[in-house]
């Protein structure tokens, strides 16, 4: 059996949807089929920016003989899409970091896997997927190769990632990019009492990742914790009056200063 | 009086000091007469990459009657330098994000202030200072304008900010560069265990970087915490073993949550 992958199908029409469909097809190309959404619109709107590729609301009316059916949908729902969609002679693969494979063991008569594009998607914003590391599973070596060619197309980033890297790999990005965003809600917030906004911190914020990624973010630590100077440590502390803020100010600061003694 | 700044004198040679020099005299058009350094050595690399300054570890042999004195020095050491800097006929100005001005009244007999630039440099990065914001401060309006002059010269993004705008700016950049960077070592350390690295994470960081500051940091919100998800939540927290990162990942996780409410 031949691993290369034809023809697809896009189950799903949000923002990974839309941005993967064009990377297939436009990038990798495999040419999109069918595009799927409970919402009849939105798999329309993707479907038009495609070469060929028809819009359908009924999950039964997908054809059963693509090559690729990549199921890009919330987590949440993919057990859903996976219970309601008929069996097919391709290979299912879904986009998401955490969700174990076998979840979609029933759906597919060839093999299945994950096919996780590491990247926040909106659909607005152009994206250059060729920098987005992709991570590829499949149930079997066959499966994962075949999942792996297009990736390689799409991207100079191609891992194989079973579940549990996948695990590891999401809680490393909440740590890095949803709990980064929420500090910058906080730094938002203070800023915003003085009339300025995020975008003055963001020169700053730019080196400051540059610097991480380069040196590694212990030895690019800078600020008072890393001085462990504790008369700004509580100037900054005495200033915080949300009891959430301080709390989470003595919590970083106090991670801050342990990993300083742990190098 | 005339405010324009003509000639001026550089204590410190650390990063601040080696980048400020050079754009005063490159893009503001100071001449730098002097650089005083504690370390001779570091001094004279300083002055060697300028047109006719000269370098001192003598803070007694300093010339008295330039028009600008730069004291980019550590916050610390600020109240040393002008404790045993003699008092002299020009501006004098810190760059510390931190430490009031006050610390100066006694050195100047012309006026002084902050000219602090709000960024994290490195010796050996270039740097486009053209997009760091410049934050200053003078005792009166004439410094404060005297100052402006050279800051607008190097950046486009030049502000008014006295000690209470500059303390408020500070707290905001402790938790959005200082605290962010933390958690990027803790996600470094979680991804070591895979074999891969804080760089693979970089696009995504990147990307959530640019929307926060685009979109603001709360609609651009992603991850278990902004949908609520309590089951990936509390697998996340099940395979946290060190109890000061689960503490974090619980206290980071219900700021997301409250803010969420909150909008």
């Amino acid at each position: 059996m031949e691993g290369t992958l034809k023809r697809a199908v896009i189950i799903g029409a949000g923002n990974v949807a839309t941005h993967l469909a064009s990377a297939l097809e436009n990038t990798a190309g495999i040419a999109i089929d069918t595009v799927w959404s409970r919402n009849i619109e939105n798999a329309s709107r993707i479907a038009a920016g495609l070469k060929s590729a028809v819009a359908t609301d009924e999950i039964s009316a997908i054809p059963r003989y693509a090559d690729l059916y990549l199921i890009a949908v919330s987590d949440d729902a993919i057990a859903d899409i996976a219970s309601s969609m008929p069996p097919v002679n391709g290979m299912v693969a879904h986009t998401s970091g955490t969700v174990p494979i076998d979840i979609l063991a029933t759906v597919s008569c060839k093999g299945y896997g994950s096919f996780y594009p590491l990247q926040t998607f909106s659909k607005d914003r152009a994206l250059d997927l060729a920098n987005v590391p992709f991570f590829i599973e499949g149930n079997d070596e066959e499966t994962a190769k075949a999942l792996y060619g297009p990736a390689a197309r799409i991207s100079t980033r191609v891992i194989y990632a079973d579940s549990s890297l996948r695990g590891k790999l999401h809680i490393a990005a909440v740590f890095a990019s949803n709990f980064a965003n929420a500090l910058w809600g906080v730094a938002d917030d203070i800023l915003a009492e003085t009339g300025l906004g995020l975008d003055i911190l963001h020169p700053l914020l730019e080196e400051t990742l540059s610097k991480a990624v380069l040196m590694g973010p212990d030895n690019a630590q800078t600020g008072p914790a890393k001085r462990n100077d504790q008369h700004t440590i509580n100037s900054h502390l005495a200033k915080l009056t949300d009891p959430r803020l301080k709390e989470l100010y003595s919590g970083l600061t106090n991670l801050i200063i342990a990993r300083q003694c742990q190098k």
